[in-house]
């Protein structure tokens, strides 16, 4: 019997929240569900390449493009983050523990075919462009998140 | 076949959080799927009235009425608000890219017959009357919220 | 029939969305459903013990240790909290409405047998002990969480 697939909205882009999300969205596709993860409003900066990108934007856009973090490695901690000292000591303890980091999640996560979504309408409003984005993902909007959905019966909203 | 329903928890009352829950609400239900919202401690506020309305109310009833938002159209980000300027530049984008505002995605899920229910055990806690919050909601508690979810398939907290 | 499960992960660890996760879980319990918590990262704090416990620890679980609340009397509002004083107004405003109090809930839970599951991957990287932890709770990972939530259709992010 095919399993029910498990969905996350990828919401808060903190980094103990995206740490969260894959752990959990890692775990159940290694036990064989279809997981599709979907990236909107901060969550997309999860999925935003460490390097600056050269694209066009307007000055709003550049103004939030430039406040917010650009990938896994510059994410701050929903909680005691002081400036990101919180999120570097907590990634010292991770690394301690033999935890994997979250750049190491994602790649997991690709590599376990996971479908990874970034929600268009949070791009145009955001003004990230998909340059600015890793690859290997793809772009959809909120009918596409809630057919996946539909399926499942693991879904989150973190 | 009876489409199972979407259930949300609207907890949080951020603008962009709302935003988010009303996007999926109305997608949901206009995919046919039968969608009930639970606003339940700040999530009420994005329910409250915009004027002001007397109503008779203890001192510490009074404080928290006074600090918390009066509606969709006085909402902070959940991220980046820096006192209110964050969730302007936000408005302003999203009209840029014809996203519809809160307050219009609110009429579309009355007009699309998504049932929105305000938890009164956070109205008795926040002291807030019924006379404070728009038309056309109902009111209940924790068990008519489970009692939705038990035939839902998509039930999330936001 | 039996019932599906209810699963919450509880991640925040506010006041608030601690008092929303026993809400929904003792009113899902109350209705017969089988309810499992998870908690993990800053959720871990709502399982604390009150009084200090002497363990070994090293310098950053220390900080972070002293950092963090001991427990339901000492956790804080998500919003609004300003240094413990929103907290404590509402749960005088909670008192005077009779809501039993979050450490009252937690006790209901308990009889109600509620599965409460503290993640050990949580524990390891915040340097958090069994013996901190109060008793009568399980200890486990990601795995026993996803199969509980794969029997259950109220999977809840909290």
């Amino acid at each position: 019997m095919e399993q029910k697939k498990a969905t996350m909205i990828v919401f808060d882009g903190d980094l103990d929240k995206a740490m969260a999300s894959f752990i959990i969205a890692t775990g159940a596709a290694a036990m064989g569900k279809p997981v599709t993860m979907f990236f909107t409003f901060w969550g997309l900066n999860v999925l935003r390449k460490e390097q600056y990108v050269k694209v066009e934007k307007n000055f709003l856009e550049k103004m939030f493009a430039k406040m917010m973090p650009r990938g896994p490695e510059k994410l701050g901690l929903s909680k005691m983050n002081y400036g990101g000292i919180g999120a570097k000591l907590m990634k010292k303890m991770m690394k301690k523990h033999n935890v994997v980091s979250l750049k190491e999640l994602i790649e997991m996560a690709q590599d376990l075919d996971i479908k990874m979504v970034a929600c268009t309408m949070s791009m145009d409003v955001m003004g990230i462009h998909k340059e600015e984005l890793i690859d290997g993902i793809e772009y959809a909007g909120v009918a596409t998140y809630l057919a996946e959905a539909e399926d499942g019966n693991v879904n989150l909203f973190i």
